[in-house]
């Protein structure tokens, strides 16, 4: 019942860095949970969107012990990237690109996959989880969008920022995607990348949906079985344009045109629990959304 | 190829609450991202546990368009929860049970399963995703430990709280587990609860890992593979005591011992992505952790 290899019996217990830990100091100073909750910045959102009554009314001693897990962000020199310390990888990165992140001499050659020491041990990839596992070392934020610094290049090597993807795939049409966002990034005034997996569920022969995906090395990286990514233009004229794609994580066909691969919008904030359209909408009425229906 | 029934093509972009709405407006304002990141109380775990150069490092530009995903905290009368936008359920729900929380005379037949409309209505769960799907609406923070107050238990009811759970195991063992929670909350100062679903992976045929898991209805609310109960028990003489469980969500027979379903609690922080030693080591170094090795 419980033989999963993942509970594995008599493993001491270890001290780490604990999420939260900066929160049990506040409270252990008096602050009421209100008062904690009332400094995150989600809660304005939450409160928009669900009735004000619903919030803060927790007793104070609730979180005594600490929150278990909340959002995990690096902000580094060429990315945003929010954590998933559950699949081991990155939940969303995103990336600005324009033409002066384009130039540049930084080279691949001085850059070396590494571990992300900032994030807990236990929930953080290796490279030897990778080793041997048929998968490559997918880029998120691709390393080839930031010749600009040597130093941001480099960041887009950290394990967190990178999610396991076929071979061909990550060599062919993805790449292909790549160098398209890169093509229009010279085109526009801006283009705001944001890339990470997705984990799609799909009928069985029982009739039912399921969610499944490999998970590899002793860390159990998990594998995505599609990757999407989202291309926000900022035009010359200030019109904003919408482009979002979906990949399988499998051998693509680079003859497929990328156009084949869009995607409403919708679809990706469904699958992805992310929401990319009312953040837009806060800056600009000017957005024009290019999907598969209205392609070419 | 993209044939995934998630991938609906012609969906209409549609505007809704967004995640990040608040930190767009901050931005418009003029504030750069690394002071938005500081305001985050995540940032000082991170500078914890990472080298703080690689901290604040992004230029301000690049969350122009918001952050499309982040934490999504609920706080309620006997519960503060973290929303899992992308599965439809909680990452992780704490409460706090003692003599005072335990008594009292709310009616669990006063309260109905409710939507959460705090939750944008892509990635929340509705009545009708669990109807005829084989599994109950499986409390994570238990009706029965809030008879205090009639909103508190109400509150258990919202469908963010719950997850698909099998009915046998949801009917007999779970149910026991909550109730031995119960009975260990008379005998303790106070006990913390943590309740949350696991996503385990299994080896197959092949020699791979693979995570699978059912998702039901319209919304494709992920049905864990397994649940955890983490109870952190504050003693009268001060000590504190943890006892961390896990059940698969199958049918459990209800003459097993709870104790044979005790695990390390490094098991569940590496599976659910969370830490819990770390925040209760903050708190206290009179720590003891009951496992299945110190079982009796």
């Amino acid at each position: 019942m419980l033989r999963s290899r993942w509970l594995v019996p008599g493993a001491a217990l270890a001290l780490g860095a604990g999420l939260g830990a900066a929160l049990t100091r506040r409270r252990a100073g008096g602050d009421a949970a209100e008062g904690l909750l009332g400094r995150l910045p989600v809660v304005p959102v939450v409160a928009a969107a669900g009735p004000p009554a619903l919030l803060g009314s927790a007793p104070v001693e609730l979180t005594k012990y600490g929150l278990p897990g909340l959002a995990q962000l690096r902000s580094r020199e060429s990315y945003v990237l929010c954590y998933d310390p559950r699949s081991r990888s990155a939940l969303w990165v995103i990336e600005q690109l324009n033409r002066d992140t384009l130039s540049g001499a930084s080279e691949r050659a001085a850059c070396d996959f590494q571990e992300d020491d900032s994030v807990h041990e236990y929930h953080r990839a290796t490279n030897a989880d990778y080793r041997g596992s048929g998968f490559d070392r997918g880029h998120l934020a691709a390393a080839a969008n930031h010749k600009w610094s040597q130093k941001a290049m480099r960041d887009t090597f950290y394990l967190s920022n990178i999610a396991p993807q076929d071979p061909h795939l990550n060599q062919n049409a993805w790449n292909n995607l790549e160098k398209y966002s890169r093509s229009l990034a010279r085109n526009n005034k801006n283009v705001y990348v944001c890339t990470g997996p997705l984990f799609l569920p799909r009928m069985e022969a029982d009739g039912k949906m399921y969610v499944k995906y490999q998970v590899i090395g002793k860390n159990n990286v998990a594998v995505p079985t599609h990757f999407f990514k989202v291309l926000i233009l900022e035009k010359e004229s200030g019109e904003i344009e919408l482009r979002s794609y979906v990949m399988p994580n499998s051998p693509v066909d680079d003859k497929i045109p990328l156009e084949r691969f869009l995607v409403p919008i919708e679809s990706i904030e469904r699958a992805s629990g992310l929401l990319f359209v009312p953040n837009i909408l806060k800056r600009t009425s000017n957005l024009k959304a290019i999907t598969a229906g209205s392609k070419r």
